[in-house]
């Protein structure tokens, strides 16, 4: 019999404003790491944080899941809203599940394809990333936009791939709420 | 190209009452289901839903992940507390996530060599259950006990094991408040 084969359980706790208790702050992404997913981010605009991820220590391997907060701020930069960098998983068939714990925003997904769909999130949403579809939210609210998510824990993270092409589409503030329009800075991949 | 490779994105919502909409009830587990895992069940008993089990359609392969809420009712048999069956997983080394939504209660877990370890759940609990560790609930409160689990996608499940053996431990109600035991009726594998 071979003790301790098994990881240790244990356990945190998700606060009302989306932040893992004890501290497990494991990404910070402030304006100024984002100017390259947005049109233009003005120079009189501060260097606030966009979003923090809050994560749960567990090995990256294909038995495990990673599991996480997201705290999503309000704002715009221009008419596009605050989003996250957008990523496919680096293994890409490894799917996703998010749950909204609250505020109001979008789940923008695509395809390597540019095939692409928005799912929107609230408190209770339960929304299912399938492997192949990179995912960036976008807070069209005025609260912080917060969900939970868990992937497989193998999946890492492609940032390059969104970073270099763009996303084939962007949530931005309309005369009437928010709409969804193709993105200008979208590049088809040549592939 | 190859289109359509993908699955399709989805989404369904919780309610405030735990239950998965649009309708996707799994499972229902009433006490006549439940008898093997009491000390007894008084025949006086009406035959109650313990508890119900809401999924998300998902293939059951490594890539993906299966999620559920769980909504656990209040109540005894005896000191004993309502419980889930509790079971390992098919594939033992695959992990499990819960997040508590609402209600209090106790996660049991359990490995194959009698080791045991108990997490108190409550709104906002996150408990990562690693493989190798049976897992039961118990819900403590006198409102329904509901959490979010996620689980690696192939990880299946195996009720037997805790059917034959019981848990090396049980959730009663103490004089003043929930206490963990010995299970007088836990037989330790003879592996």
């Amino acid at each position: 019999m071979e003790a301790k084969r098994w990881l240790e359980p244990f356990s945190t706790d998700v606060q009302a404003d989306g932040t893992l208790t004890p501290e497990r702050l494991t990404g910070e992404q402030r304006l100024s790491h984002l100017r390259a997913i947005y049109e233009a981010v003005p120079e009189s605009m501060p260097d606030q944080v966009v979003y923090r991820v809050y994560s749960m220590p567990v090995p990256e391997r294909a038995s495990e899941l990673q599991t996480c907060t997201t705290v999503l701020e309000p704002g715009t930069v221009g008419r596009e809203y605050f989003m996250t960098k957008g990523h496919f998983h680096a293994v890409r068939d490894r799917s996703e599940v998010y749950l909204g714990l609250s505020g109001e925003g979008l789940l923008l997904l695509a395809t390597e394809e540019g095939d692409h769909r928005v799912i929107e999130m609230s408190k209770g949403t339960v929304a299912y990333v399938p492997g192949g579809w990179a995912h960036r939210s976008a807070n069209t609210g005025s609260d912080p936009l917060v969900f939970f998510a868990a992937y497989v824990g193998d999946a890492g993270h492609d940032y390059a791939t969104v970073l270099e092409r763009g996303f084939p589409i962007l949530a931005v503030m309309g005369d009437d709420g928010p709409r969804i329009v193709e993105n200008p800075r979208y590049r088809v991949s040549a592939a």
